[in-house]
């Protein structure tokens, strides 16, 4: 055990005062894991949009003073009562959703919705005592999605971290602990497009590049990326789009672009903007008798998706995805190993770099649509 | 070959000569079988609520006279040239769809929506030459679904005729060249249940309770029929249905009331209705994370299936099916089997049987909503 065991830990934390308000860096007591929790040092973190829109916190519940992150690398200080799978010194990423390994999701092949753990975006403590690990003069700081990363150390419930290769380079693989593995998982685990197949993405962010990503390790032969910005075919090519839809360029509905470009539609669809009008088209543009639509795009909360029935009867399958389907502690360890043997590249999705000391640029970049990943380097 | 080889063939049929008149059995005129047809001997034939709907050709096009006919069994009287996989004496049920075994369907192991041979039921001519094999002192009487088994005689494209084992009981085999195949097919092949899973049927006519006949064949505890009519409860215990629910005994939407039933939702639907609130129930019902639901029911051409995205983004998936995803040729013969080694029972499906001469009394079961299927003895 490290010689902080068992202490309050006092270090450096971003902290989101109020609703789009800059974070400060402040110095924050960590209390000692408890029963169940982990206490990670954090050594690379990255911004996510679900970190800016609880930031924004437009429409929803405010939960503030917090500590926000939860894409992140770090290694393991101590660990708390009950925790026999990890130990410090164990290399981690820490996952904003869980895997108990006790619930029916949890046993279920097919799911990775865990009943204990699973997102809660308005909760900021911890579950064993409902109370934050967080504080500044004994004042709580709220946890965020059970992860808080911007934090020098952080808190987690054990079911949240996933033990990974010490090998593995914590800059690159900080980024697969959310948004690459979310867009990768959709198409790899869920969409499934086979060698030579066609393959829509919707939405050519950082979550839908994944999704590309997937296609091309999957050996998809056309990639066909779906946005309303052209500006952002070019970068895509690196991640195997090779075709490539404005949907402002025509009059008629996108699904019926696509499916006269593919004779009928394509075999695969990834949606990542959570447009309802998106997945509505995902839906439709693949192809009669075997289609498969995936989304993957959180949506507005009043959205309908709306389709006619005979759309699903001719045999086209609608799926949904959480995460990409991965169980955290289970599925995440072989997607870093796909990292290490190079068949996924995750460079060309690290964009930018800032340290923690700037961590508000991250802010600004993801503000202006800048770039897909901002790496925030906390040891700097 | 038989003696009637290349000859026109005159027998008994019973032509519809306009909607919703009693049908009329006549002496036609039935000719030889062109390229890539075969002339059939129809021995049993039952009655659909499909031939009934062009029967009554509410809001489609009429297209009379016209044999209708579309479940039924037989043995091959002739062949048209270029017919190699089937002779003369052959056991064989015609099916409504078809399996041409070349186009990009019939090639994909996930469809069977030949593009060649698919329903059409506008059309009322055979492929080869645009014309009818049917007439009346000359006056061409019209195909229905490329089967027309209401006759003592038909002429069917080859890729609509599936061989099967000469033993299997053509009074029995029959009644899968449609509905029972079309509900059992829905659960075994799409839906897929697991043994000791649970499944929702919605409807329970013939084709939902084809489906439960499904869910009991794959081991499935707890199959609950959801149906308006409280009377068909009892007889569905047959097939396997283990709970009820009757929509209008509850005030909230019965996806509400399974949910509670079953801890979330069950693991399995199938919609046999084709009601698009029914298919809407029937997707909300099942659970989140692995819950998948099946739409086998037509629906109305104005339709709209709707429902909040993410009820799909929460890991249910929504599949449609087309005659329960068998090919006609390469899958039905393995269906038959399953009747003949006694693991699907067909005999609870038959509640009546007429002979050929009193066929407008099928059509009268029918709409009275009496029984599940109706035998026509040709012979008799």
């Amino acid at each position: 055990m490290a010689s902080t065991a068992g202490q309050v830990i006092r270090c450096k934390a971003a902290v989101a005062w109020e609703a789009g308000k800059p974070l400060v860096i402040e110095e924050v007591e960590v209390a000692p894991p408890q029963k169940m929790e982990v206490r990670l040092k954090i050594l690379f973190t990255s911004l996510c949009h679900t970190d800016v829109y609880f930031w924004e916190a437009k429409g929803q519940n405010p939960v503030f003073p917090r500590i926000l992150g939860h894409e992140a690398s770090g290694i393991v200080e101590s660990v708390g009562e009950g925790v026999t799978e990890l130990q410090p010194g164990d290399h981690v990423l820490p996952v904003f959703t869980g895997e108990c390994k006790e619930c029916a999701h949890c046993k279920s092949e097919e799911s990775n919705m865990c009943n204990l753990l699973r997102i809660n975006t308005d909760r900021g403590v911890m579950l064993n005592d409902g109370k934050s690990r967080f504080s500044i003069n004994g004042k709580p700081i709220y946890h965020f999605v059970g992860t808080s990363t911007f934090s020098e150390y952080t808190v987690v419930h054990v079911g949240c971290v996933a033990k990974i290769n010490p090998l593995a380079p914590l800059d690159k693989v900080c980024i697969l602990s959310c948004g690459i593995s979310t867009g990768l998982g959709a198409t790899l685990n869920v969409a499934k497009p086979t060698k030579g197949s066609s393959v829509a993405v919707f939405g050519l962010g950082a979550v839908g590049l994944a999704a590309a990503e997937g296609a091309r390790i999957a050996g998809a032969s056309r990639i066909i990326g779906v946005d309303l910005n052209p500006a952002r075919f070019e970068e895509a090519k690196k991640f195997g789009v090779n075709e490539f839809v404005n949907p402002k360029d025509y009059t008629k509905p996108v699904q019926e672009v696509i499916a006269e470009m593919t004779e009928g539609g394509v075999d695969r669809s990834v949606e990542c903007t959570g447009n309802v009008n998106a997945m509505i088209s995902a839906f439709e543009c693949v192809h009669d008798g075997w289609g498969v639509a995936v989304l993957v795009g959180v949506p507005h909360k009043d959205a309908v998706f709306q389709t006619h029935p005979i759309n699903v009867l001719n045999e086209r399958t609608l799926k949904g995805t959480f995460f990409g389907n991965y169980k955290p502690r289970t599925d995440l360890p072989s997607v870093v190993e796909k990292y290490m043997n190079k068949e996924l590249e995750l460079e060309k999705f690290i964009t930018h770099e800032v340290s923690f000391s700037e961590i508000n640029k991250a802010f600004e970049y993801m503000l202006r649509g800048e770039g897909l990943r901002c790496l925030i380097r906390m040891l700097e």
